[in-house]
Formats: C-alpha cells, structure tokens, sequence
C-alpha cells in the first residue's frame, strides 16, 4: 500500500476535481491510499452522494490555501496550516509516501523546499513535464516524452543541467519502464558548440558521463519525440509548454470552427475518427499524471492546474508509480555514481 | 523598378529553384528587375526552355559559393567572388537595392556585415521570420506574426531586444501595411517582472517608449498570434521556429499514415477541403516570402534553405516592396526619434 498526500484544495476545478478523482481511483484495483487534505466543510460536500472506498481515503483537515493570486511566500508565511503546507508535512513525517497538488505552482516548490531535503549534489530543483509526442517511447509504447526543467529553475548552469539529465532519466526509466532513456539537451543545433555556454559545457559532461546521451535536439524533435528526455533551462520549457499547449488548443479551435460550418465536416471529421483521436490524444493533457518535481528527497507530482478528475487520478496513480519504483533512490545512485556531474 | 541582387546558388534546391522562380515572377506585371548571380555554366542551363522576360533578367557570373557544410567565415576568406558576396557588393555599390539568399544563413550575416553598414544604435542583426498564427493581422488580414530574433543573435542584451523590437515594428508595418503594430516580448508569465534580466529591463524600457507594446506574451500566444510582433533572443527564436515547422511536419505525418491507411480516411479528408488546407497553410513555409536580417543600412531577405521556385519568388517579391517601402529610412526615423532605445 503506497500513501499518497494530495493537497485537495488546488487547481482551477477546486475540491470538486480532486474529490471525485480519489474517489474514482478508490474504486479501482490499486493499492493507494490518498491523505485528501483541505478544509473539511467543503470536502464533505464534495464526497456527498459520490461512491468510494472509505479505507482507501482519509480526510484532513487544514485552515486555508494558498490563491493562484498568491505570492507563494508571503501565503505560506501568512497560512501555516494551508492545506500545501499541511500535506507537504505529512510526506515530511513519514505518514505519506508522496505529495501531490494541482494549486500554485510556486507553492508547491516553495513547500517542498520548508518541508524536504534537498539531494546532495543537486543545486536547483527541476519541475518536469510529460507531452505528447509523435513517436512512441519506451517497451509500454508511451506515446510521450519528458521535459525537464519547465519552470522551476528560470536560468540553469551547466551543473544544474547535467543534474536536470540525470533526474530526469531516472524518473523516465521508473515511470515509462525504459532501461537507458535516451536524454539530450535541447539546442538551436545538434552540433556539440551550437547553444549558450552553460549548454555547451553541459553537453561535454554529459557526452563523457554514464546516461545514453544523445547529443543536442533542436525545436523540431519536440514534436516528433526524438529523444525520452529533453533538457533545458526553465525559461525555455516554459515557452515550449505552452506553445504545445497553444498548438492543441489552435487545432481544436480550426476544427471546432469548421465543423460548425457544414454538415460535410461534421461527416468528415467522424469518417476521421481514428485520426482526430490520435490527434487528440497528442493534444490531450488530462491522459498525462502531472509533472514530477524533482530535487527533492521526497516524491511531488504537480498537476496542472486545469486538472479534471481524472487528471488527478492519474497524477495520484503517477506518485504511487514513482514511490514503487524507488524514484528516489534510483536519483540518489545515479547522484552517488557520478559525483559533482563529471565536474573534476 | 526596383533591383534585386540574389544569391542563386543557395537553398537546398540550388539554381533549378532560383532561376525558375525569378523567370516565373518575370512573366508576372510587377516592376522588379532580378541580378541573378551565380556560376552561368549552371544558371544557362537552368533557364534552358523556361520562359521568362529578358529584360527583367540580367546573370551575372560569380565563382563559387558557400555549401552549407561549410565554416561561413572561412569559406567567404577562401571565395572573395562567390555569388554570396557578388550579389552582396551589386547591393553596396548601388546597383541593386536589396540582397536575397535562400543560402547559408550565418554566410548572408556575415556577407552583409562586411558589405554594408550598421544602422547607428544598432550594435547586433536581428533575423526576423514570418510565421502562420491563428489570428489575422493588419488591413490586409495577413495570416501571420513576425517573431525576432531567431538565429543571428544567441543571446541578446536588452538594448539589442529594444532593437529589434523597433525593427520588427517597422518591418511589420511596411510589409503587412499595420500602421502601429503591436509589440511583445516573449516570456514566461505576462507580469513585467517576468523573464530573464534582459527582459524585464527591456520591457520597462518598451513601455515607456513610441511603440505600441503589449508587454509579455507566452508561449501558447505564439500559434494564436496575440500579437504582429514578438521579440526575443536568437537562441529561444530559433528553437521555437524549429518547433513551429516540426508541428507542421508531424501533423502532415498523421494525416498521410492515416489516409494511407483506409479508403474512409482518405474520403474524410477530402470531406474536410476547406479546413484541411486552412490547416496546411498554417503550415506552409512556401507561402511565406523569407527572412529579413535587420540591423543593416540594406534591404537584406533570408529565404528558407527548403525555398522551391514559388519561395523565392515570393522572398525577391517582399524583398522589392521593402525597398518601396522604405524600410531602411523608417528604421532610422525610429531610431532617430528614439535615442538610444530609451537608455537614458
């Protein structure tokens, strides 16, 4: 039985998503059990009429939450019983195994970072991001691939890159079950001198070091998926996310418009099926858990904040995945076999 | 009439494409009058049975030409009449009026700096490039942004962001006739005090300043097309333009496997004409005319490496009315009536 504390009160569909995304993984043959932490007078409600596994889910209670308006720091300050906070200590102690939250983004690291150790040799956390790609990855054929770092660390030395890679290979090998994902930073050119100087020193590290390396990726890879895990500095994988995100939505909008305008598309787009869906499925970012929180001696799944239920359940499944496969560990041996990142 | 001196021998298919897209804009009533330069042992041929108006045509021999395998500097040192630079020097000693190159892009930089000028208060080129968005722009309802820089500055100040933004102003409004064009900087977060450091200075800059700036735009604002200008550094323009022409690609992919797949996909998609071919022309490189490079006293168009015969014609046709435009003398009105970018 892996526990898992998920902060109930974030993310744009509020107790309502996180409650019945429980409630629906309680139901289902997996061994988690979820900490729903948050204000129980809404809770309750949010439970109300809905059918789940009472063993498998425990309410707890917290005084507040952090707004999405919020400066992360002044909230926490302000809000020591929030609910972020709250599940945060409840990994802390030893009660649950994994946090996870679909609120602030900035909260969440900044929680973790009160609540956690940081793993020695790792300077700056990382927030890492699963997307859609066009080429499958991995023996289960994982139609995705990791992005890391996505906005936690704006501007990242070499050393924090050459961590990025190695945490982000171990959490692709835990979670998409691949021996050696192939890990490459991302470039305006595949040759070893093309990028800023800390990608270029990044690079001469990493080609000497013991992941399969596979050089720099530039803008195109993204979408084909060439590599497992693309490397990067988060102002960068910040501007990436979002452009996919942008591309689903503008695809959408284009079909959307043009069906409304014929009856003919709407024929065409149904005799599409198989193609749309796999089209959608690109585009679809409820399918993917959430993104890893990386640095950290504990697991953190942040869901985004557009999270459904059952994006939270996958998010919640995601934690239990990596507390299973020994997320932590597997960073720590990567960590301790290769000390300082090749930096002699 | 206007004079265009272009490059014949660059761009993945060579003078077949050059030759057969200036005799095709030849035929057409538009008064521009192409220096096809390169090496007439090829250039004849490739005119060989294409009609074409004479009088609008004129070869001019060149002796070799930089591959793009080659090291820009060295090649240009080791071939002081290749077509690179005797199309450049028709352009510095008057005889034409604008420089075209679907060839080496870092080779056309570097041609152009050694040939012309920069532009006082300009310290670093901007390549500026077209690119499909969603949104209509301008009068005209031009389906696409300009995005710059995306590969001539790795990474710039904020004085060079607050250059370029003035450029790609003034290109904007002289090609997509939009008398205020609006300006953004890319960003990870809409807040001005989000970015980089060179970015929240140059956005304090920009908004004090004579443009029209819309302060930060992310990444999803990219395919909608926010805004008619996005400014940004020539690393992160680089991976996001690569990134626009890899969706393309993936998206070409799906649909091709899928109608090849079933008579039903294949019925579907010509079901779907009108919106299939909007979709294709957010994605076609072809119908966008090529790159400026910015920063000169010149009218310089980079055209795509991929450009077919309809590219460049399209490049030599922006490339005429720049110069009809005047965008030379309306990037030095900028910058005359703006002093030092607003760096008091």
């Amino acid at each position: 039985m892996v526990t898992v504390a998920l902060d109930a009160m974030g993310g744009d569909h509020g107790v309502v998503a996180t409650a019945h995304g429980v409630a629906q993984l309680s139901r289902e043959d997996v061994d988690v059990h979820v900490f729903l932490v948050g204000d129980l007078a809404q809770l309750g409600p949010a439970l109300d009429g809905v059918a789940y596994d009472p063993t498998k889910i425990t309410l707890v209670h917290a005084e507040g939450s952090v707004a999405m308006s919020d400066d992360p720091r002044e909230a926490l300050d302000r809000l020591p019983r929030c609910s972020i906070l709250t599940a945060a200590k409840l990994v802390r102690d030893g009660d649950a195994k994994a946090l996870v939250s679909a609120g602030h983004t900035g909260a969440t690291i900044l929680a973790s970072a009160r609540c956690f150790e940081r793993l020695p040799g790792i300077r700056r956390s990382a927030l890492a991001a699963v997307y859609p790609t066009e080429a499958k990855h991995g023996p289960r054929g994982d139609p995705f691939a990791l992005m890391l770092d996505v906005g936690a660390t704006l501007i990242a030395s070499e050393d924090d890159l050459v961590g990025f890679a190695l945490m982000g290979s171990a959490y692709s090998s835990v979670i998409s079950e691949i021996a050696s994902p192939r890990v490459a930073l991302l470039s305006n050119g595949s040759e070893p001198n093309k990028g800023t100087p800390a990608i270029i020193e990044a690079h001469r590290r990493l080609k000497a070091g013991p992941l399969l390396f596979a050089g720099n990726v530039e803008g195109l890879d993204i979408p084909r998926g060439t590599v497992d895990v693309v490397v990067c500095d988060g102002f960068l994988g910040n501007v990436v996310l979002k452009m996919l995100e942008g591309f689903g939505e503008v695809m959408n909008d284009v079909a959307r418009q043009a069906a409304a305008r014929s009856l003919q598309w709407r024929l065409g787009l149904s005799m599409l099926g198989g193609g749309i869906r796999e089209l959608k499925r690109m585009t679809d970012w409820n399918s993917y858990g959430g993104a890893p929180l990386l640095g950290f001696d504990q697991v953190v799944i942040k869901a985004h904040g557009r999270s459904e239920a059952r994006a939270i359940r996958n998010a919640v499944k995601v934690a239990a995945k990596a507390v299973r496969g020994d997320l932590i560990g597997r960073i720590r041996n990567g960590l301790d076999q290769w000390p300082n990142g090749g930096l002699s």
